[in-house]
């Protein structure tokens, strides 16, 4: 797929050079934005204006709506507070594309992101344009005294557009998966098959630390890095294949209650699951799946997604494992675990909560982890369609138990006695 | 509105010679085809691709599906029966822009018009031209002993293309209302004002006979023409104005429950309703309200508009007076009624059922207008959205009665006693 | 069953006498109260305080309820505007036991009937004891000049108390149909068969007259008396049989949409309706229904029952038959129709819509059906669960299109040519 | 309250002796159970037939079913299988009284539990006393091999039957708070007021252990005894109080998104939540809450409940302070901490998953808690409506955060530097 680069390609612009590098390094910065730009525009480049509109369920967003946002969190952030004479492109766009920032104003509900039918998409593309123009003026321009905190505002800002990029992706996904005539995103994308990894990597118990500290980037509910207690592990190198996750489905696995979580269950029975999510039977019975390249045949010796963690939690119990914790999964990947990046987030069994000590930063910016810390469970790792430059270990993701549109997958954990 | 034809223009091919004139006169027929296809374009001409995907309601349909499904129904009931070898656009179409037709095969579900992105409009506009074409070869080329069936097909077509005209401009502004920047889809369009009229049109009581018979098009639901027992009755000349209105509204109308039928009041708290549809009060206190042409100040001297049968009924109850029945409105519009038409839909007080003797007609088209007979209220006369050639005193229009985002107003009768 | 009263008795003191009657007759007028008032008791004597308590769905109310808020009519309409110095009850009841008398002040939610344990069925008991000894005093002693206003208001609340008696019988059965245990209400009931009958009644078109006028009680919405202008018609004599039905059933009559109204259908399919209301298919795959008797097998020969109008609707399609118009009904009854009443409500396909010239009473009588009419049909006749003295030509039921919980079947008719 | 055992009394038979206990004291434990079994006839002794017929919400059981399922836990676990030629009371309870398990057959829906009229109370206690009678008779007379599983399993269903008296209370209140006469349980009722308490127990971090080990009852989820890895932090050793809660509300607590994990703000929003569960202001502005007793003014010295996880959270947010981990709970519990038992459960911030090496037992029982762990928190400590007996400092009870219809409480703590 072009526009998410699996070919190889020169040296990265991004991730840019770390915050607290000095001297600060303005050209570097300035091509590390006009990387993650481009690659949004990269990424809604297949799609006309009529699918850049719609958003085909709540949880997800119309790509003109990220476009517009990602772009938003620039002029709301940093343009508007560090540009004196700043020229508000529209006013009105402080309403229309705010996300969920309580503390950045009033904002458009959620689930009428797709009736927004103006401004249309070439506005946006002007918008867009607008604010790159004023960013890179910042970055060329800002006085040294200012420019520490507006690299600190770009680079989330950037971190911020990376996630967008990826949502893009899956709800386009989504989209296209209602549509009757399954629409390909992009006719010549590919699940990238892992390298072949075989056993357990076990780990000893004894405490070990987690979480961020040092240098690069990280989000806020990567820290503080504090102590954990481990129990001795084994986690396995390969993710669950498809074809592991057929012979849960042929021994009942969606009909056999005492395998679920009561929860699971019932949105199991309710939702009518019986595969994982996109998954079609044909009529000759067999598995086809909606994939960003349209409908085709499930490959038994790819790893499963589209598996909530209802599901997860179900496919664990029936095979007499575990998931493993969201710890578990951080020391395991920093002692060399295959796959664990650039496939798919893998589902851990910790719920999603603040590591001991957590304070959310300040002001508006501050809304942007703590307040999800409740009924989630944490996915470590990065999926297929995480843009380059957004892993690493101690990324905590996290969605609700019962939602499968991501490029969500497991694999498996067993305690050593 | 140049969509909608305001002004004066030279005599319309539309509508076209009455379908029993022999000869079938070919060049009048195309013009008319041509015409009425035209229209719909016209009216979709100010609108992007965006504005044209989205389904704002579930009771609304996009723009697009509007121009794709006014095609589809020539081609499923034209061209497939009467075209030897003609050559499907896309086979997929008739699962996607089916609408109700049960007898027509399986349909996408009406909920889900507004997800579907692809055909685009482009792909849209290019099947429009390619059954535009057969159409008009067919009524060039037909055989004399097909052609008085083509023609009756063509003429329900047409019919049928301009009820999703008027629909393409309320569900476009319904779309619009939602959008916190209140756009505009003709800047330049306004409501038409009804010549100044006064006092009543006193009709006498005793049998009168309503319903269509002879020359000319009607839809089934208006056959057969048959006896009615009026009672002496007087109905207002004039339209309920938004003066008027706000009398009511002053006077505590949408508070009184004592005004309102039960369900009309629940539906009037639980919608949170103080005002008709598309009000809003500014902060200073004056009322205006979301139009074609954007955000306009409400004028007290025009009629009111998108009321609910609810909304008309309590009015009425509050002015001491009646809503006429259909008989009563269909005999007096035929006395001299002034502003029956172009200016908005008028509700009566006469519940939608059949004409005594009515039968479905056979076949697909058989479900247009029968399988509706509950639940609703029948409306008279014709709107400023619908388009010419549409309006006749016998037309039964029909809407349930919580329903406002049509033009619809009313005007109000009283018995002599 | 005792309750209902199928054996033959004695002359009965209901209906009282006629209102206007002079002189007032005291002493009936007290033995029609206590006829009614005891009869409500006779019905929920079977009943144990757990089943008096439940509202099994919102449509329906407890029994307990029933009691209660037909004691509370009296003590609010007559005891408190006509006895000086009457000691209330219990001045929270005002609250707890209005329906939905919006000008008799605020009121419980509907919804919430079945919540209320306190007052016990004991209390509520008492409460009847109360104002049935204050009712009966007040009959016995109001000065003259005051006496045709007090019976006035006890008439009307012995026929309200009398509607709520065939509630309570049909909320009860629905209530037990919800029980795994099927209880019965009273073992020994069963539906009475009405005599024989073949043919149809033909009446005549032409100017008729429908509606009360004259002696004899009557609900404000069978006024005012007025000409109709009917069609020849003929009318079954016989009711609707579970035989037919089963004939409908058997040719795929739930599952064919071009027999339904759109409406009808969507209910159809959503409520998975595939037989009458309370029926089951046993394993063996013999039908049997749930009845006051408990569950028993469906008698071909008894009329079928706990039909919706959507189902009476589509069963005439079947059948190329009509329901008849309630005009059609009243007629037909005048002239003498078999089984009329005593065995079911009668769907006709009248939309329930007020008379011409119909105002409804001043004060919060008012509100007993005129808010009512908008979207429901009506039903005439009189059912099995209807009280002795409840039946005359001219009475108009109305329920919503959806509900059967009701005794509720159908006759068909037919226009002649 | 009387039913809820408030004074002191004898020593009570309740816990029985140790399981593993050898001779077994068939005495002791036919004590035991007979202590158990007449706790909930006390506690369902206050309310009237119809009281305990009503299910006031989903979430609630009705009395009568709580009485009836915990017998039914008694016949299908232990006289089913222990007791040759035992005569099952009413075969039709197995389906009516199961609550949740899957593996114990099919099941009445939830929902549906406030329809069941029949059985009656009366009825229900029959079953009670026929079931009482086998179970003493199984406790007197099963043969000595069996006996260890035989007292086993009783001991079981003793500790789900003190489960239900809990919930028969605050069900019961819940009900009871439906009713605009707010009924009370016990007019003598009051809330045990705490010892007076200051300040905070200091933990020590470092490696200790939880969970259940040894002799003494507990449920699986309990176990296995595990080390966790704790921070230094000083727990409360007083609940919040009421009049702490007031400060909330007065600084605008539940107006301030900043202070709310997302999913609570919208919850408390979407609810109306504008102060604790069952709080009402009076006309005057004085806060009052339904109680056991009946309607009572907020005291301020007392403990806060019907407090939901969110609202705690969001409490401790606006404290600067934390909610304690369930571990460091427990560790502070055992360190001798005030007010632990008897007052209030209390929110901890540790979402409700399984111990590290946690395997559900085999069979039917094994449904008991593992299928839970999902979405809730933990709570720990026991409330006022918790039995003697049933309190311990490993118990783990867990509810959705949302939830605030048990007593619910709270404790702060804070991380040590």
């Amino acid at each position: 797929m072009a526009a998410t680069a699996q070919a190889g390609e020169a040296r990265p612009a991004f991730p840019p050079p770390d915050v607290t590098a000095r001297p600060i390094d303005r050209a570097a910065w300035i091509a590390a934005f006009r990387e993650v730009r481009d690659e949004t525009e990269r990424r809604a480049a297949p799609l006309s204006p009529e699918d850049q509109q719609i958003q085909s369920m709540p949880d997800a967003s119309p790509t003109k709506w990220h476009r517009a946002h990602t772009t938003w969190f620039f002029e709301q952030f940093l343009l508007r507070p560090h540009v004196p004479g700043y020229r508000i492109f529209d006013e009105r766009f402080f309403y229309l594309f705010n996300s969920y920032y309580v503390a950045a104003g009033p904002r458009a509900p959620r689930i009428s992101r797709g009736l927004v039918t103006r401004p249309t998409c070439a506005e946006v593309q002007a918008y867009r344009a607008h604010v790159d123009r004023a960013v890179v003026a910042l970055l060329e321009d800002a006085p040294e005294p200012a420019l520490a905190e507006v690299i600190g505002t770009v680079e989330i800002g950037l971190h911020h557009e990376q996630q967008h990029q990826e949502l893009l992706l899956t709800d386009i996904l989504h989209a296209f998966a209602q549509n009757p005539l399954a629409p390909a995103y992009d006719p010549a994308w590919h699940f990238p098959a892992p390298a072949p990894a075989k056993g357990a990597l076990a780990l000893d118990g004894g405490i070990a630390e987690i979480g961020h500290a040092g240098a690069g980037f990280s989000f806020d509910n990567e820290s503080p890095r504090h102590a954990v207690l481990l129990r001795p592990v084994a986690v396995d190198r390969a993710l669950v294949t498809n074809g592991e996750w057929l012979d849960f489905m042929q021994d009942g696995g969606y009909a056999r209650p005492e395998l679920w979580l009561s929860d699971g269950f019932v949105a199991a029975q309710s939702e009518g699951w019986e595969a994982p999510g996109y998954w079609r039977r044909t009529e000759e019975g067999v598995w086809s799946s909606m994939t960003l390249a349209g409908l085709r045949t499930v490959d038994p010796a790819l790893p499963v997604t589209h598996v909530s963690y209802y599901e997860a939690d179900a496919f664990a119990r029936w095979a007499g494992r575990d998931l493993p914790t969201e710890a578990e999964w951080e020391i395991a990947a920093q002692s060399g675990l295959d796959g664990a990046y650039g496939h798919l987030w893998q589902w851990t069994r910790s719920a999603y909560s603040a590591y001991p000590g957590y304070r959310p930063v300040a002001g508006a910016l501050g809304e942007y982890n703590g307040k999800f810390m409740v009924s989630q469970f944490v996915l470590r790792g990065a999926s297929v369609a995480t843009p380059r430059g957004h892993s690493r270990a101690t990324y905590r993701n996290f969605f609700y138990p019962h939602q499968r549109w991501q490029f969500t997958g497991l694999r498996l954990s067993q305690g050593r006695a």
